[in-house]
């Protein structure tokens, strides 16, 4: 697929041994040693009479359910007060609540990977699909996959709460007082563009041949990626970055207040996922300027 | 053991490089690079006369007992008033209670996984059980050695505080006011279900040999999984999902609340696990319908 | 380049096995098992016509707004009162602010060391360009480009506070009450000791050869050690440790009490860089007493 | 040196695969795939003439000057009264002092494992030379170096702080009132048990050969074990577990309070670390039992 790029050094390195961090990628490859997988179809009808494209949808929408579950149970226990010991201060506060966003994307990542690609998310769905990584047929079957498991994950969770969980806004994402809208919608373009890049580099082909750390520890800086935009944004919007997360908290929780602002939770993680696609294939590995 | 899946795909790549993140397994094998171990018997009588057997308990025995010792020491240090230069926010809070149960779990699976498979937890070992990984007998005295080092944990715990530990609860697992029995159940079940379905995750032969971050992450991701369970349930049940856990902890503690709960702390994480064993040997790796 | 070490033993074992933790590098080689990277030229003029050069400075551009934009966000969030269910303890504290620039550390340096080598800090360019990793030319490149992505960080932070920026500080250094001038500059010095001394570390090719942690985990030590600084000396200047993040707050907040402190700022880091070089190369590593 | 086990099962397979977690090592090794280091022996005149020796000291000492800098400073950030935006509960509290410990030894064991072997303890040292890890001269000669590293790096913090550091107790290790001095030894055996456990299944070179979880992620456990012993036992000792890090800040402080507990912090964590060993090479490796 590519050939030739406008730095090309003859003679250079052939990377006889990896690249250390602290250096740039100082040449660039005739002998390649990895194999860029080629661009997946927009539609593969072979894939709807195969078990695994099922099984990667089952997987999706169990990794999705758990991570609801998960992560809107710990909001709850830091909205509801607790009374541990009459200590006020043991809730987990808005740092225990990035954990668990963070933390479950990295234990889920790490086990669906192999499975469905470990996306549990549209907007890493969309912006995979960009660079198409995977057809639009599975693209849109994971994204109705994910959001089911995100009601049903919500719902487990009014089921304990009961009454309390509307009174607790029930984790639905919405802009904050003291924030415009327009701030929201920035918030979740840049949050989501630190995941989905992030998710890029680690599904780059080139740099999994070169770097060991790159396909070790892959899961890691996703999960890592996610906890910090929580910290960041929580204050701000609750952090979505994840559409499914959204919906499922907002049709379990069923107000006004989480509706109104519903579509900057599509559209910013979108534009955000966008962005981070464009600026890894085009910037990062000039795919579009190689000649084949 | 198995060799057809139904959708194979001749000519298929043979899995030329890792399987990136981001990426469905698109392919199936034929010439598979990799052993699925056979089925362990129910009764392997080698097993007896060999001292690595005893090894296994003995190291089962020693990791429950420190999982058991630092974790309620850690929960007495949070409902205990600490008065450190004044700062009655200094305690570590349910986060620290819930990093030293899933850093435990961490630290433990990473020194004992090679002596005897690191489960330090009577639904782990059930859930291994069923899926055929480690003979009855075997399974059987790991949970006898799992339970007395609880038990033993939680006791010099108790010698460290004497009269307070009762004062304090104990570590003991409950259900919370607010909470019904069904709740708390709920709970068990599919926290333990995270667990275990991250145990399947990180023993998948057929992962291992694809996907680098499988084997060699592997207890990371199980300790994240104890972690963000007990961030969650913790304000429910104060999160059980271990059996010997809520065993030690409710015999030292010996008050009716404790035991009146009991029941809930071995049926939930039983059926969390085979759950997580259904799921992951009949829908992720269809081990059921391969042919011989 | 180098040939011979003062305490060569000759027949000692050439590494047949993995150096393992614990015990001390016991011989030295002959037949060398790695290649050092020949030092970098002062000015390479290749480099100017090569796309991967202008790659690397956007990297290290984006990377760095990135940096700014969640961390500075995370302080912000802090400083101002939070009222999550009316609970005060709720807000992340110190340690949330420290998460977030370890953390971000962690993530951007695993995204791009393999484009730019993954620096993020003009303190690191300087200690890597004393060490002659890179060239004079690309390192002034990457500083120039670090400070104007911190500039537009925080740039983007203050559009979401408007007026409350100011009133909160910013996210901007200087030393607090209580500390002199000397104390700062003390703090800057060895926090940066210990950020470049790790990338040191992690960028071993002799280390890397052996030690098969190193090359792996790089990108985790390296954030661990931003998010350790920052838990020691956040209550002391709010931690530099990055002339980069330091300049763009100062900047965007624009205010006589961040100028003043200033200078600590880049020349702290600097010597703790050069400090941390120093140690490295002739102490660690004694590459100037090795005949070529 | 060793060469038959009590349990051998001739023709059981030869460790083909990677040895999964979750499924204990059931097969013993005649072929071997690793071979087990030499005892050190007590005096190695070599040693002392070898330039690797001292750098490995002068490792020692600035790996123990750091952990103590970044530790106590820490500590003294808890317990002054900090007023970060008037939130009183922005200190990074126990657990923030918890990871300070825990994180430094995870960034220096990884620093420092292939120059020293990353002990920066001398319990640690003291275990390793219990199992002939290492010569009596290195052990001697780290201990020392490691004390003066410790009482130079809380000297620091002292010059930091001044007048206001002994008003805080200076981070000295005392056991706090409630507690016995039979508790507080206790918690240092146990404590010091669960560290030198873990870094004794990082070096086991058996263990390395076949699990790749051990030699890649060895310096993460060992901080954990670290910060997991810090979560439980600071309410008790303020935890040591690290006679170097004890005597350092009961050197500074210098007060009757520091020094009249002083000998529990050497004798406990001595008594740990030879159990450790104990257990590891007798139980768990059975050396003794295996004939030459």
């Amino acid at each position: 697929m590519e050939g030739k790029e406008e730095d090309v050094r003859l003679g250079a390195n052939k990377f006889p041994e990896r690249q250390p961090i602290g250096t740039a990628a100082q040449s660039q490859d005739d002998g390649k040693d990895y194999t860029e997988p080629p661009p997946a179809p927009l539609f593969e009808p072979g894939e709807l009479s195969s078990w695994s494209f099922y099984r990667a949808g089952i997987a999706e929408f169990v990794a999705t359910f758990l991570f609801l579950y998960i992560t809107i149970l710990t909001v709850m226990g830091v909205v509801k007060p607790v009374d541990l010991g009459k200590n006020k201060c043991a809730n987990v506060g808005i740092q225990g609540i990035a954990w668990a966003f963070g933390g479950m994307i990295f234990a889920l990542v790490y086990c669906t990977a192999g499975i469905s690609g470990g996306h549990i998310n549209p907007a890493v769905t969309f912006g995979l699909f960009l660079a198409r990584k995977l057809s639009l047929t599975r693209a849109l079957f994971y994204m109705v996959m994910q959001c089911l498991g995100a009601i049903c994950g919500a719902g487990v969770v009014r089921g304990f709460l009961k009454g309390e969980y509307v009174r607790l806004n029930g984790g639905a994402n919405f802009v904050a007082p003291g924030y415009t809208k327009g701030d929201g919608l920035g918030a979740e373009i840049v949050g989501t563009f630190v995941l989905v890049y992030t998710v890029f580099s680690a599904t780059d082909a080139k740099r999994s041949a070169r770097d060991s750390h790159v396909p070790i520890l892959a899961p890691l800086p996703i999960g890592f990626a996610v906890f910090l935009v929580h910290l960041a944004t929580i204050p701000i919007t609750g952090t979505g970055i994840n559409p499914a997360r959204s919906l499922g908290a907002a049709i379990i929780y069923n107000k006004d207040r989480a509706w109104d602002d519903h579509w900057i939770f599509w559209v910013g993680p979108f534009i955000g996922a966008a962005l981070a696609a464009l600026y890894h294939q085009v910037v990062i590995r000039a795919i579009p300027f190689k000649s084949k």
